[in-house]
């Protein structure tokens, strides 16, 4: 038998991982839920239409199908067949698809749940989505996505909620030294339209959505190659080298120049939610305006947000945006929202790069009962109940074995308390219970341990 | 463009199912904490090869492939290309699949993480499973399961735990009159043994386990029909009218009587189980020992269970039992153990029917804020910063209209608080604020309105 294995790209959790991915998921979600947003799911395979011409040419290859259950070849055509081509036999073969994002399955949702949602709509969804991606450092083909939207508003009190979301979350967590860097794509739109490339707006930003990784340099040898004249290109750099700095005013003073009316709506925006947002806390210790900050997804239409934190060992841990049309792909034009994703995973990586995980994330009983004699067994288990009725954690460990082996069992397990109770003990009358971590070990009554117990935890 | 739609046998949650679906997962996952189990998950995706081979072949069937990505049908031999087979096809054109339950993924777990796990080891794991099953009322082809399972250990006090696991957790989550039944493959092998059909025991426990669906008549003509001779029937049909009632002592001692030796172990441990559970407040209200008991998965070998809900729309809400040796399927034989399954999705269906969910159990903000007037948004954002720093869900209205247009919203969404200040209130210095459910409404002084929210949510 060959050993088992995982796919690549995917990942167990053990319980060490699962407890701080619990706790880290459910400061999230309270956020969410503080801020008012109501919990959705949607299942993991959706249909394929319902997914493909989503994500473009290269996210239409990354999606998982799922063959059709059954004689899944007898239905396939002679042409197809014959042609053994694996784009032309797929429809025939596969109706079904996982889940690549939260976002389409939320616009497909608010479709059909259209006359039972009240507008505006604010949602929240934590699930998984899938991606056939090649597998590498911190790049999973199965990752946890964590979604809030708004729909159904186009006000930008919206933007600045999510904005706070954002900050609130991540101080809960405690993740240090993040940016929560803010654009508007009506602002990058407006340097299009003054330098005349408002045609080739993706392209462009497509480009500058690289500056982190290359370098202005590297942008503008990729704007080279792409096409975009010397002119064009003497433009960007110069705009490149103008935002260095974290000054948003002087920023927004170099665009208002440059631009005169084009992308005003966008910067008056922007100016706006960094007034807003310093009155409420938020201030430029972690709020960055960075009109190069481009995102690569075409739906978004104005606000668009990412949080970075520099020197940790991974991109940017979370994203969002503000679409003017999401729900148009399935015949419901005209609802404006904006969302952001906690990508889970990655803050995951950015916590254990800082040690952030707090010390009580940790899974496991509190408390392990020997069993060291056979006779014992019904008051272990008396006291078994009594302790998970008080809300502790509890074990027995099963068989009767030496203390010893079961002493090794409570520390390879973690288990703060033991408690047991040897042939001295019995005949005293009282129980022993030992503290793991410290060591110390206390004879106490058989009528007190419980209570013992629950103050030596209160203390901890 | 098409109405979208989701596949047949799937499920989006809405934010009122999600609220109950969270507060029972919550229940079960506590319950599970408090015993000691310890969470892990695993991928939605495993080797084709890790799966197949372990439901039998109708499960095999049942299980979604994933299409590999790219051109997936380049490397697709000749043969299996013309012979146009399905089957044979399957292995070069998929390599992975979804995971059709939690036991066969938990197994392989155990033996990749072998050497970093102290036994016996106890998990819980709550993840969705997938089947091709044909949909139909409460049978869907995404469903959850929450398992808890111990590993390493033959002690039958881990049954003893994982009964009282069941009873804890279905009185926590409000179940009216269930009933845990319990039997024992032992039990049944002893009758096989004694009627002579030990060699047919699998065939025999298949026909059995229709009982409640057919009833005895049904049983005894399904066995004539699988060939199972005159005497063998007149020796099941004694059986079922001998074991009726719910005295589990006279129960035994018919067995006993019937079988003597044969399936001594069973029996025995079957009455340790029930007397240690009743000391433990588990008594014949809710725990049956019913010898028809045959669950159809065979890796049982000791102990089964199964929960049942007479009366309620669905079949068992829980099962499981001991297996002696799962991880020999991936090379690691001899580690025995027992496990549990509660069916989510059934639960659900039931607390449904019997009303079972707690008024609690709802999403949504406690408090939203009315705009009325464009100047008023300063102090409104400071006043729902206030109320989520006070752990008060809470939202704003995001635009300013009509208090018409916002109370039906905040009755929409079911909003339990509103707050308002229009001109005559901000005149006099004071915020409204009403209970949209009493429709109580107070004038409070503007510093005073969290105070008062505060008790009258505590007083709710």
């Amino acid at each position: 038998m060959s050993k088992p294995s995982i796919p690549k790209g995917t990942r167990d959790f053990a319980p060490d991982v699962m407890a701080r991915r619990q706790w880290m998921l459910g400061v999230i979600r309270s956020g969410m839920e503080r801020h008012g947003f109501v919990p959705i799911e949607t299942p993991a395979m959706e249909n394929l239409s319902t997914l493909t011409g989503k994500y473009g040419d290269e996210g239409d290859q990354l999606i998982f199908k799922i063959l059709n259950n059954g004689d899944y070849l007898s239905g396939v055509e002679v042409g197809p067949w014959e042609s053994r081509d694996s784009k032309a036999v797929l429809p025939q073969i596969s109706k079904k698809a996982l889940r690549y994002d939260l976002t389409v399955p939320f616009a497909r949702f608010v479709v059909m749940e259209r006359h039972r949602l009240a507008m505006p709509f604010r949602r929240y969804q934590i699930q998984n989505v899938w991606r056939g991606d090649r597998p590498g450092r911190g790049r999973y083909q199965e990752f946890t996505q964590c979604d809030a939207d708004i729909i159904g508003s186009e006000d930008p009190v919206c933007e600045w909620d999510l904005l706070l979301l954002f900050h609130e979350v991540l101080q809960a967590l405690g993740v240090q030294g993040y940016e929560i860097v803010v654009n508007d794509r009506r602002v990058l739109a407006g340097l299009a339209e003054v330098w005349g490339i408002a045609d080739r707006l993706t392209a462009w930003t497509v480009a500058m959505d690289k500056l982190d990784k290359v370098g202005p340099e590297g942008v503008l040898q990729e704007l080279a190659d792409r096409g975009f004249g010397a002119e064009v290109c003497g433009r960007v750099g110069e705009m490149l080298a103008a935002v260095t700095g974290r000054d948003a005013h002087a920023r927004l003073a170099w665009l208002a120049d440059v631009c005169g009316p084009a992308g005003e709506a966008g910067r008056n925006e922007v100016a706006w939610l960094l007034s807003r947002c310093a009155a409420a806390g938020l201030g430029s210790e972690h709020l960055v305006f960075d009109p190069t900050l481009a995102r690569g997804l075409n739906y978004y239409t104005g606000a668009i947000f990412e949080v970075r934190v520099p020197g940790a060992p991974v991109g940017s841990i979370c994203g969002g945006g503000r679409y003017a049309d999401l729900t148009g792909i399935f015949g419901m034009p005209g609802l404006s929202g904006v969302g952001i994703s906690f990508g889970a995973d990655r803050i995951y990586d950015v916590l254990e790069h800082q040690g952030g995980f707090p010390p009580t994330a940790v899974a496991g009983p509190a408390l392990l009962l020997f069993r060291l004699e056979e006779q014992d067994l019904d008051l272990q288990l008396q006291r078994l109940q009594a302790a998970r009725a008080a809300g502790i954690s509890a074990v027995l460990y099963p068989d009767v074995s030496k203390l010893k082996k079961q002493l090794k069992f409570a520390s390879d397990t973690g288990v703060r308390h033991v408690l047991f109770q040897g042939e001295p003990e019995r005949l005293a009358g009282q129980v022993a219970m030992k503290d793991m971590v410290s060591g110390t070990q206390w004879l106490l009554p058989e009528d007190g341990w419980l209570a013992a117990l629950l103050e030596q935890r209160a203390a901890v």
